[in-house]
């Protein structure tokens, strides 16, 4: 994965996506000439996987002041316990006051994302796992959802925005609907062999008509050595896909002699249903998760001012001044 | 509300958002020079309220061949059951195969935050509910976010692209963070007060520094008449807003001659906590709902084909040819 | 449903299936030449319905003396309520004393097989059930077992010992194993057709090889109008059968012009899962149970002496002398 | 216990017991000359300890080609897991295709009576346990359950027909019946004693008509020496057998010298019942469990075919060819 | 019952059983010369019976100055709902404020034990309920319990001191000890008969030595038409009294002609176990609960004032002024 | 704790506090001429803190014949478990008969408070505790109330008597009706300072008016060195007293240089909420409980006699004759 660029938007950059309310603070304190040097301290509702503060870097950078700024933060990526301090900003409260919305929910947003792709790879115990979920949020932010995805340590994402991001090649197999509008599975199979680059892996979608372990042996006799895979998504009408039907299918396709075609597994799996798979010994050699990732809950941050002009203060319930932060890294 | 205008985004059209095995199936079929007439039919997996379709017809009205297409729909904002198709599109199958992402996407997310926001207003019975939760999304779907909660029924929101789609003005009071800044709640109110236009509803927000009903008292007599509500927000480390806070604040505003003053509250709402307020007879005048609705979960949708040329076909699972839907409206 | 004729067994009679200290009991007392006119009420430690009073009528029949019996009772297939007396015998106590291990253990097993029985029946509102449990239970109870079933509801049994019992024909399709031997359900079917008398319906088993849908149509249009129904016995491995199972086969059938080939569903019945099939609206058309009525726990009955040579004596914990039972009728 | 002597009846052998649908695939694969050598496999729904396989042999031995057959099988008693293979039988289908339905009942009933008897034994810790139950199951199966009761690990039985079966005396103390129809429990101990013959040992029943520790005084005092036991079996109505209770009749037995009297409890046992009084400390010398065992859920198994003439084969949702089973022995 | 005369106690009134911050209270306002007139409500912290209001309105006619004072309040026994005012005190704060324990210590405990009785007697449908509980709690309030044990509907009490109070006979019974030291309970109830004035009835205990039935069938022949009722107490370790063991002394008694002996039961019964009784339909004649009543919780109350100089006035989260409370009656 | 003196009141020695059947049934053994050397043991119906027993001693003093008498206890605030005995008295019957109801209540009582306290003590691992729940009994027993609370390990109480009983000071800070009755906070802190001994702490209630940490600083600032705590009551219209709020206030005083000044913290404490102050790190220095242990359920107890006149006896259910009690030490 390589390190991507983020930039912010025009409309984040004019407070369009704000909360109104801070485009009115940044309007009165102008009028009353208050530009205090503020320091102030995000936090996250519940412990998970902090992501998104790479792209919230990427906006501070362009917003705060160059010379009289400190930002202290967590790593893309790190673990974070529940009401720890995440993100702190020392800088005139003007030039970032707007932004709160928008650091509040990338954070939100994306940390909610990763969070979920990390619970689904460590019950996957090293079987790759692929982000298959855009289908489940708005295209504004499939991008960045696969992208938080693969920093929660999936192997790949099936949108192109998320692949481009971290600069792989999305990962795909074949849709019902290539086999349903060429009318055969195999059918479909070879012609998919036939235009695809050899980069692209062969993997059959194997549940469309018949029986999967039936279909599995006809592609697998078609294709020969080029298959790579089967993709079993057995619809819940016929009991969604069982580690005894991924047993069956290995069986029958080793008696026949495919052992090298491997068993990718789709459709309503979540860190539970692939512990399943391996707690049964379902020889299982990829998963692809959808909504479990990509409808995973937001984590909500809050924002909290804690000094001004280096006088600590904060309202009710908070505590005053710095909170002790020993893992966060100065960054800017 | 006034309709919104939308207008697919570049990288929605050219496939970017989209899951990179549709891109590949419209690749081999046109090099197999196949594209028939196919219906697909989209369903939700649980009932809900639908929104979103405005979007996906806005993107449909851009791809589908003029001459030769047919749409049914359920109307925006319209309640649908589990299973239910809420959506038939009829056209050549090339012309919208690339946007089965980008159309279940949309509606999943946004008929997820109308869903959540109609919760709340069924709740609340009749008194005003203000789209908070901006902070808890990426800002890409901020707007399109608090757009999906006025549908649910919201009466406003506080981002300013969400009330630009809908033509309202934003809703917003005051943060702690202004408060904070100036370091006095009277003080920051009568600021406000000074600076904003008078459309802007002056609304103090009254547990940043001292016991609320005691802020109420203050700011009450600070503004006098023009006071229009004062904002409860009390964090949890202060037992968040109750009930009896809310009784309290409504009874010393009384004693003190404030009648008019109204009472808005905000702070981790959900339906079963507005059904509290309201159960216990507490007064209040207004509602502020943010991650209920905007850290919904969105609601699944998926898109089968049921007919290839005019001949039923199905994957295993689903019913060959059209599902009998007699509340689609044709829309195209 | 003819009056079965029940035979008591030499095993039965000379006391080797009873507890053996009834023996001990009776050559006590004719030791002391006692034999007092005694009267024993039975009653059942649950509610269900009764069945076995025909049989142990038949035993009492055999063993009371002729001139001074009175024996009063409910009959077979009522309900009874927990507690109910439900067998009244007076006469000598030595004529019968010896056999109240077999009365209760006659009530008791098949009071329990037709209570369960009972259940599925109702649950199924019309629709017929089909007792195939034999497989269940040690083959001395197989035929006892299915007449039960039948006292219970039941429209038929498997089993050809339970069949003759109650003067009907045993009911039957095919097993795996017919299609097994023969390799493919197709052929299976033809092959049955071939030569099976005309008054067997031409059931064909559908879920051995291939996909349902698929192998339903198979034969369908392999035995054209011949072919009654098909039985779905789809095995947990699969999804077991489910109600959009039975929809997609009823709906595939009838698209190809087979509406009069019925559904039978059969594999881990009871009637919460039968419920399941009527609250779907899966039109199954007869249901095959097996272990919830053959493997249905025995409803445990106790005797006790009520009366000793008229006078009313009991156990502590039990009141003396005949208890109140207005539903028993005088039956020898 | 003597390895008992199983005889299959003429019912078992004449197909009368049978599935009505093996005795048509009999019939059909006659007409078509079909015999081919088949493997079927014999598995258990959950774990437990096997029983039955002795009767099962008995049956095999007889219909099976001496020759050409092959029979694997666990030991009876053996303790078996879930889908675990219990019987592998190789041979021309014919020979036993009618015989599954006996197969699978004789293990199903013997096995789920075995397992209860083992779980009460276990919870018992040494002491003693007598099968109790004849009188809650059928009398055609009162010995073999018995039986399977001993192969469970009880010590005996109250049937005279299990207690035939397994080569011992059968067990058992007095009735109700006899008190009551004597009048009074010293008597009825007395004349008990007068006319058993001396390897019966004397076991008094004293909760029929006085308070349980002074019945047993009374009869202590009148049998002295020669009372071997007293039972317990005080009714629910008088609050069943407690620890307390045990206790009470052990400390005024041992006060009053009778310290060789042992105590014997009844009525309503199961595991958890015995570990009670494990767990109380309540010193009991044996207990007769009734309907906890012959009342048990039979256990169901189920036989696949496995190979046809040597070539792997099975239906959906199986995996096709022999299934490893090193514990299995080769029996025939 | 008639009305009870409460008279403060000295430790009372001088403040010794108070809080000593109150004492201290009063100390710095006489130093101070602050003496205000001042309203203070108490409220319960549960709904309930109220209960002990009579003892404060003694406490309060000594304390409070004739001229200056105004005490509205609930009755003695009217229920009262969770945070209803229940007594509300306008006089010179000085004259009552040391008093404040005692008065909310009255009310809870009395409360507590009203409500609690009030509960057994509403599931007793009208069969006499006796409190049994003074061995339950310290003997100082022995007699103030079953005052207010009567207050909740209790027909009579065991205490001298409580009976007392209310100016009835106290009820009983014989206690065990009665029975063991004469040593025989026949022989007990025949002496008891001997030298009890003809007003106390001949009630006696039957379950100290011998079967519950056989010792009243003892006791009833013994004192023939003299005899009012038998007490059931049966321990647990005999599975205390249930609803079979009082129809069948019943039963036996009827059979015997001693239909007029009536059954009083007792032994760890609270309203659920009551209830049992009804609802199985045994016959009992009376009941005697014990800690339901007398160990019932306290109900906490709170007393706040609530204007000083008639101004409104009240502590954060209280309602200043005063509270609208309808129900209450002015007393004083 | 010096070691009280009890003195039995009269109403306890005239048996005014008793049940009257034990009246009766000293008069009938007295008109018998019966009065035999009794054993009679007492034992409690749940694990516990023994109290009451020197209260108890000092009627048995009072009571038994100096010379012919023998009594085995354990000792005050001695853990106990459940049906242990905890006193056994010997004696002629009719010197103590009279005195059961009162021995049993007193243990009854004081053993449920004590027990109470001793788990708010164990919860709080050190940290002091203060009894404050006199409000919640009857003044009759505020006294043995705080007594008991002592003894289960409370470091302190509210009420004069119970601290006169255990020769210490009472503790107490300042009621609300202090503050209220002045008007503020800091004037009724000075005003408290000014009047009480220097030996009384200065612990300012500061939850009355204003937000807690505002009031803690303002009391801090006016009494300077002489102020040792601050107490937070917080009702639970406010949330009640959180960890957080305990934190903040430590921080907000510290901040302020006022580190010296504790925290006492009050209001529906209970063990478990004990604990969650200690697990959420808050620095609490004291905490009062109330009706937590003042509200503790009595502990039942029963007496039991096991010996007439050196011979064993009991009741049915009981064992007869000595318990072995090793623990037990004579006491007279």
């Amino acid at each position: 994965m390589k390190k991507p660029k983020f930039e912010p938007s025009e409309a984040v950059l004019s407070g369009e996506t704000a909360d109104v309310y801070f485009a009115h603070t940044i309007d009165i304190l102008r009028h009353e000439g208050l530009n205090p040097v503020a320091t102030i301290e995000v936090f996250s509702s519940r412990a998970g996987m902090l992501c998104g503060i790479e792209e919230v870097k990427a906006l501070l950078a362009k917003v705060l002041p160059e010379d009289k700024r400190e930002v202290w933060a967590l790593t893309e990526g790190e673990s974070m316990d529940r009401k720890e301090v995440v993100l702190r900003i020392t800088a005139s409260y003007q030039s970032y006051g707007l932004y709160e919305t928008a650091i509040c929910g990338i954070l939100a947003h994306c940390s909610g994302w990763a969070t979920a792709a990390g619970e689904c790879v460590a019950a996957a115990r090293g079987i790759p796992i692929i982000s298959f979920g855009a289908r489940h949020v708005h295209p504004s932010v499939a991008g960045i959802m696969d992208y938080s995805a693969i920093v929660g340590g999936c192997a790949g994402c099936s949108s192109v925005a998320g692949a481009r991001l971290v600069g792989i090649e999305p990962s795909g197999t074949m849709p019902h609907a290539l086999i349903i509008v060429i009318g055969d599975t195999v059918k479909a199979t070879i012609t998919f062999d036939k235009y695809m680059p050899p980069e692209v892996p062969r993997i059959s979608l194997v549940d469309t008509f018949k029986d999967e372990p039936e279909e599995s042996l006809r592609v697998a006799e078609a294709l020969g050595g080029k298959l790579n895979s089967v993709r079993l998504d057995t619809p819940g009408e016929r009991g969604r896909v069982t580690a005894d039907l991924v047993k069956e299918v290995r069986a029958r396709l080793d008696m026949a002699g495919f052992n090298k075609v491997k068993i990718f597994v789709s459709g309503g799996l979540d860190p539970e249903r692939i512990s399943y798979f391996l707690e049964s010994k379902a020889l299982v050699d990829g998963f692809g998760v959808g909504s479990y990732i990509s409808g995973a809950r937001p984590i909500d941050f809050t924002a909290d001012l804690h000094e001004i002009e280096g006088k600590p203060i904060a309202k009710r319930g908070r505590i005053p001044g710095i909170t002790p932060s020993p893992r966060l890294k100065r960054v800017m």
